[in-house]
């Protein structure tokens, strides 16, 4: 099994009951300082507020009635925690969420909001994985892994199936990778429908796996990740690596300094709220790292889930 | 002369180039909050930030190129001067603005992106009057006032003609006042279009002049202004009050906790920027001053320009 743009269309259809369809913005002011027309995909305004309601509603509504039945369960302390408990509550079934106990109060409110079931263990992958496991095992819950999943990348892979339909003739998209689930969902949906374009991946120079695994050609995990965009800090999956290499034509990364200043950016330009992750892509062109001018340009927001008690510009 | 919907309808033609027709959003999280239907109308994705793009430009441009010659001239500390200056430099023409000396260093960059020829005065009344009756003396210039002028609230008004033809059936439209022009425009717009709709004014209470006198039945100015909406301390203009008299329903307050409350909750939910005189008509809902339970509700949103070092909910 792999992933496909006949997967994604089908993945669309699915789930459109049950997200927006997101508007994409534009600046004359971005546009002037960078030279492209750049197109934002706002899915900080999707359902939960991030892109990840798509992926979980994918997975969710894809089961048999049988396979859905004792419910589903992932571990996670972010966005995918609170779309995969809102898909289950869709559908009428459990989800079980397993989350580090350091998670910050408003995912934990965000998930029980969601009516999920949480679990909480021990901040470390290992007692993820293994109290994820031992409920799995307890429950009968089918597991949605975050990115790792082709049902949860095909329904990533809606935002750009929407984006090349809204916006003709686009060059480039450009999309931040973490565990690789949007990058996969993205590429094979714009390589399908436009074989032209070009899809480049933005990575935060502090959990940098995925660049270095692309140079590589081998997955090389990076267990110490140091990044303000805390949605990137998962290495790549492995049925995401393969799907990466054969439809991403780059991955740049980009420094800590020019996250924050294109976040900031966004903000005041565009009158949106994106979380720091979100920011990457647009630091990427920022610090120059991917050449734009003249080109039609697509960038995917992801979400805009911020604790605004604590914007980075406002940190010592 | 007064204020026509035709003038309103004429205003939207003129000035359709310049602006943008901004999006409508909504939020099933804020309609199961207050029982609802709202609808957000977001001027904070307009030119310059503010709807006052639109008033400006309508007034620019329906100078004949006699008038126009010699440029136009303001005193404004706010939204409207940059909406002057960039209206004045579409045409070509010179914006001579008076700014108190106090005016933050942004809104000033933001006045001279776009052109405009800053005079610097007293951060008073009299001296603001006074430099710009002088500027306009010594260089011919014509008046644009930032609310008591026709042409200025027509162009306001267009936000709430684009909101009719963008939502059916509004029971009621809420729109902040400070000055008047956007109410002015917005009752004029929504009552011709349908004379069944219920048109309503929120205010700080901290700056209740008119609130104060739509009771008393005649303009009572207010000096001290209390309240972190900045754009809403001015009083009422005297071509804006008996417009108010005609067509607004109801004027009502709101406290400034609920006004930094609103502009918190609608960053959070809605993903947007906006500033604190925008947050003023949803205040007036949290605070329960507006009955919605069961209304198709529509909000100007009026701006987005925020000092994002000096957030409300983070000062001490």
């Amino acid at each position: 099994m792999s992933l496909t743009l006949a997967d994604i269309q089908a993945a669309h259809t699915r789930i459109a009951p049950y997200i927006h369809r997101t508007p994409v913005l534009t600046s004359a002011t971005l546009d002037e300082l960078g030279g492209g027309h750049l197109f934002f995909k706002c899915e900080n305004f999707q359902k939960i507020g991030a892109f990840k309601a798509r992926g979980a509603a994918n997975a969710v509504f894809s089961l048999t009635d049988a396979e859905a039945a004792r419910g589903v369960a992932t571990h996670s302390s972010g966005n995918h925690a609170a779309a995969l408990a809102r898909a289950a509550r869709l559908r009428g079934i459990a989800a079980y969420i397993v989350m580090p106990s350091n998670t910050t109060k408003t995912k934990i409110e965000s998930v029980r909001r969601q009516g999920g079931i949480i679990t909480f263990c021990e901040p470390n992958t290992a007692a993820r994985e293994g109290t994820c496991a031992r409920i799995i095992a307890e429950t009968g819950a089918h597991l949605v892994h975050p990115y790792n999943d082709y049902a949860v990348m095909a329904g990533q892979g809606t935002a750009a199936l929407e984006l090349l339909d809204q916006v003709p003739a686009l060059d480039l998209i450009i999309c931040p990778v973490g565990g690789g689930g949007l990058l996969c969902g993205t590429a094979v949906a714009a390589k399908g429908l436009r074989p032209s374009i070009r899809v480049i991946a933005a990575e935060p120079a502090g959990a940098d796996d995925a660049a270095r695994s692309f140079a590589a050609g081998r997955i090389i995990p990076f267990d110490t990740p140091a990044t303000i965009a805390d949605g990137l800090r998962t290495s790549l999956g492995e049925k995401n690596f393969p799907l990466i290499q054969t439809n991403v034509s780059a991955i740049v990364t980009t420094s800590e300094e020019a996250i924050v200043a294109a976040m900031r950016r966004i903000w005041e330009v565009l009158k949106i709220i994106i979380e720091p992750s979100c920011a990457v892509p647009y630091a990427a062109i920022l610090e120059g790292k991917i050449p734009v001018a003249g080109l039609r340009v697509g960038l995917i927001l992801t979400g805009g889930n911020v604790d605004l008690d604590a914007l980075p510009w406002l940190k010592k």
